[in-house]
């Protein structure tokens, strides 16, 4: 038999060794794995949860944390403890002050909890050495057992445990933008996991592990529909099957909200205009609210889209957004229920520069909002680009609810094929000095209400969720969802430490795996950043499905939908001049900030285009003239890919065969695809500036006119 | 602790003790579940299969059977047999002739078993007792492994075993109605499994199960695409996605197929017309095809959807089918590639009847096909009813190869939610007489080709696959799956001996409930025609979806599209004359059935308002008028429905939970559907003949208006 015959031949025995009922690293399982431990670890593990301890009768989130800790500690440690009443040596002890009135003899800071924290802890309880997860609510023991497994997957000492945590965001939220028909818009990760045409009657058991997963990151509420779905969401028939998810999620602390179209009552032929201010409308919305929280008495709330990109609006009727949002938020009112109103709004007529729209629409009506209304605000001014400056609206409005809107699902950043780890991005947002003060708030103080003490505070991420069996569309999109879900808990995390614990529960806790796969991570979004949009240039993507480079779109209906109104590009220079001899949207900044951003010289290199238009020859920090550093950063960006892809490949013997290839083959069409972006880009960008490449640049390989040909007609995502 | 305490108490320890990695039933195992056997039975399994003989170096197809093996007797048994090259006692051997010549001295009639089939034998050779796996080809061998795991699985007595199989059909097709853009025409199963998006870089492992199911089956071929997909599919981005799924398929002896949009050459702006006479359009498509062949060396071949529902083809040019389809196969004939031209055609402008035109435009074109064209024939002249009488096409074109196109996906019987096993209809449709001569041939006899000595036969399933995890959207639709390729591989196949095979295979072997299953399944169909169109009424289903009752629909832009065309009902009477005195259609059937569909009192009840259009007092032979029986007809659907859902309540304790209760939550909504149906066509059919009510006949509880106030806009399958 020859070598390569040999070869083959073991490589055939080895494929038919795998084991025929091993479980399948398929990534449906998430950063839940609970996949056994090394035996001592294991044993260790299975000495902390002897059994579990939970004194009184059970709540269905109690339950849903008993299954949790015993799904975990049986699969992690082999031993599946047994539930008890009783007090033992060994156990682990869910208990709130009402469950098991000795409590108070440990004289624990249970105050400081508040009704979703927790705190776990090595305690002597009535005699008994126990590990002790504490909290004033079900839902509390809930975060607390899963905070537990966490920590015990990560490979924390469970002995010497003295852990407490609070949320210091009170809606922690998702947003789907999944459509009625089960499109979901932006989404790539196949089609809605929410079958509404199946529902009421069929709930899909992965509604069950959604809400274990969310819950697991004190996510504690989902709108369950795009921002621009149809009226008909608000129908009998849709309601009732709001209520079905309803029901499964309660359990886990999850409420539901949904998304309310605003011409509703016109399109749905019960009223004879939206017009917030007619009684007419306002007790439509009041009796459609009072018959959804009959059927879901715990219901959340409305998210509304208003007047923009074309949706219906109270501008439409010469009212404006607190008209608008007031009236929603006085038919939820009674039943605790709150209307998120999106800041997202820009409008067909203006000519001003869109970054500059939503703070001119909404600063003017700070102090107009009803209390139960929050204003929810994207990161960024433009929408979602791989990196823009934070908002300026935070900070900006000091007695209204400022909810922020992140995105999840990766429209302007590869979709579910380039990795791209969204924590750098959240951090860099949330670390981001407002300059209020000398020094502070960071957004994250405006966001949770530390600066301004408003207690009604928001963090909504839109979902990458869907039916696609390892949820996100790929496996490293599952960090992005966790991420988000993290910081919402704790708006001061790090990237860093929480890529760490999401690479030790999903992959491997071996610090060879972490550390190079947090690296990995830690350098994905600025890769993509260098690759599609340095340097502050923004919203370079190809039309309507934002995938690939279209810097020389310029044929779209309105001027702000067209790459080159961004870049605006020409012989003479590139770049958006925002400042005061531009749009003058520094302005709109503190004016700490809007001094440093007037002066190209004092802006960042990463927001330069974004606030000035420069010549080619500009001379950069660097040294280099503008031209040539922007085709650096464009080569960078190619090479940090290229980078994690070694890491990956030498990662292959730590990695279950399923998920390296599966990742490797991504990252093969990352790096394609990054090429491509930096190829089209420069040859667009030379086309326009006429400059030579310099020294030892690589030409693109393809004539811009290849590049602009290239189509891509069923795109995913559309909606 | 109180009683009720005590019982929740209970039922929460029962619960929680769930083992935590149990396998889970989702469906995603199919009828390969390869669950363990009990300890008797898995032993017995073991001792005939110690080991696992190829003699030779495997193929790819080779090791697909040997993996599979090696994966249901590790299952069932619980060992996993070594792979050996070397004959030993109780092994089981994969043999062809030229992997062991040895074989030739058993007197084998291999020559029997052609390309495909193959030979399960106990046999003493070269001195071991062992179980012989015998084909002429690896495939065979692929397809006798898994016949050898379903009679393993079913409780056969493996020490006897002498068994041999043939497939006498040569194309096993299975049609997928998929777009590009993954959503799925007539599809209740979630989006196409297809992800043309990232393909052909990132390869689904869901591909390969697809695979080894259809292998399991026989099953050879499969269209990827819709037969309305877009012209992008013959791009070449697309060529490489296809060629990526082929090359998955392939050791599992399936061809990949395409559509093929007949105006392709035009809208991809490569021609100046799609005229199948003119040269250039000719070498278009042969440049095409040999373009895809150079990819896919054994690629299958096209389906066409010409003039058919508004779309493009040879007659917009004043050519017929055997013009356009000859040109096309011409275009793959030498790569030995098929066409296969449906035959599901009705024009715009023709007022004759809808049931008659398929005939009246093929059966002229008998002989002038050439040899590598399939006509691919519906099972009925409508539209994939309920019942429809056997297409008159089959028996009618001697000289022409006639392929049979079922639907496996249920656009008429209630979606992915009613439980409607189609094995019955299947063979109601092959075992059909067309009464050619005295008796016979069967339809079965005209499409395996028996009949007319034809080679080229083919039968072909429109699937019921997508995303869902459970792949069919139910799991009584993974039967109808089953059953199209069961019988496509042998068309005389019965609907009871597969049904009872299935439900051993995927719910359990015991008699109880392969008893009770097999009920359920073969009273299943009848009960669906009964409460939706009993009788031989016929497509009166809803607008576009065709969910739900439509039998007031009479506002569609072509007469042919709306139930009152079907139905015809006034205050007169009821149903479509086709007799001679009406549209004449029954004498497209041979004349022994001509003269029978042409008198009421000697069609069969289930054809009688299909052929003839009778007064509501028309007389049945069962003494009821046929109003009374129309009602009494819809009555026993509902019942029907009743008694399946009793049946499986019953089951309970031998099913498992998760599958137990996903099937009674659909069984509650087709009962709920089904009293639905009646009520609302009893409605309409009591205001057209203004008849009152039977005594005894519960009235439907909505009014007439109520019930075509019913609206579905977003109901699945619209592709």
């Amino acid at each position: 038999m020859s070598f390569l015959k040999k070869s083959l031949a073991l490589m055939c025995v080895l494929f038919l060794a795998k084991p025929v009922f091993a479980i399948e690293e398929d990534g449906y399982d998430l950063w839940l794995r609970y996949r056994p431990l090394d035996s001592h670890s294991g044993s260790k593990l299975a000495q902390h949860a002897q059994a579990i301890v939970y004194a009184a009768e059970p709540s269905q989130t109690v339950n849903a944390a008993v299954a949790e800790l015993r799904r975990g500690v049986g699969g992690m440690s082999g031993r599946t403890p047994a539930t008890v009443r009783k007090l033992r040596d060994g156990a682990l002890v869910l208990a709130t002050p009402a469950s098991m009135p000795a409590l108070k003899d440990l004289n624990l800071p249970m105050v400081e909890l508040g009704t979703e924290g927790y705190l776990l802890r090595g305690v002597r309880l009535q005699g008994h050495r126990v590990t002790l997860i504490a909290a004033n609510s079900d839902v509390g023991l809930l975060y607390g057992a899963f905070a537990w497994l966490r920590l015990a997957r990560t490979g924390a000492d469970l002995a010497t445990l003295t852990t407490q945590s609070t949320p210091k965001v009170k809606l922690r939220m998702l947003n789907h933008w999944d459509n009625l028909d089960r499109t979901v818009e932006r989404g790539y990760a196949g089609e809605s996991i929410w079958d509404w045409w199946s529902l009421p009657d069929i709930r899909d058991p992965r509604y069950v592990d959604y809400a274990r997963a969310n819950a697991s990151l004190g996510i504690n509420g989902t709108v369950l529909t795009n921002v621009n779905s149809k009226a008909e969401v608000l129908t009998p028939a849709w309601i009732a099957k709001t209520a079905a998810v309803a029901d499964i999620l309660r359990p886990y602390g999850i409420k539901v909200y949904l998304t309310a179209r605003f011409s509703a009552p016109l399109e749905l032929k019960e009223a004879s205009t939206a017009d917030p201010l007619d009684p007419a409308v306002a007790a439509w919305w009041k009796s459609k609210a009072n018959e959804i929280y009959k059927a879901i008495p715990d219901f959340g709330g409305f998210l509304v889209k208003a007047n923009s990109e074309g949706q219906p609006g109270p501008q439409d009727y010469g009212r404006n957004h607190a008209d608008g949002a007031n009236m929603l938020a006085r038919a939820v009112a009674p039943h605790n229920g709150v209307v998120l109103w999106r800041a997202f709004v820009y409008s067909p007529e203006s000519r001003e520069d869109r970054a500059k729209q939503a703070f001119n629409e909404f600063k003017p009506l700070d102090g107009r909002f009803d209390s139960n209304v929050v204003i929810q605000v994207k990161n960024g001014a433009i929408d979602f680009q791989p990196r823009e400056p934070f908002h300026p609206l935070f900070g900006a409005m000091p007695k209204t609810a400022l909810g922020l809107e992140l995105q999840i699902t990766k429209e302007y950043l590869g979709f579910a094929t380039h990795l791209a780890y969204l924590g750098t991005m959240y951090e860099e947002l949330l670390k981001a000095d407002t300059r209020l003060r000398d020094v502070g708030p960071t957004v994250a103080e405006i966001v949770d209400g530390s600066f301004h003490h408003t207690s009604s505070t928001a963090m909504a991420g839109v979902a990458n969720i869907g039916s696609s069996r390892m949820w996100s569309g790929s496996h490293f999109d599952q960090a992005n969802w966790y991420v988000f879900g993290r910081m919402a808990w704790d708006p001061r995390a790090t990237a860093r430490d929480v890529a760490r614990e999401w690479v030790a529960q999903t992959f491997s806790a071996k610090p060879v795996v972490v550390d190079a796969v947090t690296e990995m991570m830690m350098t994905s979004r600025e890769a993509v950043v260098n690759y599609m949009t340095p340097l502050g240039l923004h919203h370079l993507m190809d039309t309507g499905h934002h995938y690939g480079p279209g810097p020389w779109v310029d044929n779209l209906q309105r001027a702000d939908w067209n790459p080159v109104y961004y870049h605006k590009a020409d012989r003479n220079g590139v770049g958006f001049d925002r400042g005061p001899g531009g749009s003058n949207a520094v302005a709109q900044y503190a004016p700490a900030w809007s001094r440093v951003f007037s002066d190209p010289h004092t802006t960042p290199d990463e927001y330069l285009l974004w606030f000035h238009h420069l010549p080619w020859d500009y001379s950069m920090r660097s040294g280099k003239t503008l031209w040539q550093e922007v085709i650096a950063h464009y080569d960078a960006g190619v090479l940090s890919v290229a980078d994690s892809q070694a890491r990956w490949v030498k990662l292959k013997p730590s990695i279950d065969p399923l998920r390296h290839a599966d990742v490797a083959a991504r990252l093969a069409v990352q790096l394609r695809e990054a090429q491509w972006w930096r190829d089209a880009c420069i040859a667009y960008f030379q086309s326009v500036s006429g400059l030579p490449l310099p020294n030892g640049v690589r030409p693109p390989p393809l004539t811009l006119d290849q590049y602009k040909a290239r189509r891509f007609s069923f795109a995913p995502g559309r909606g």
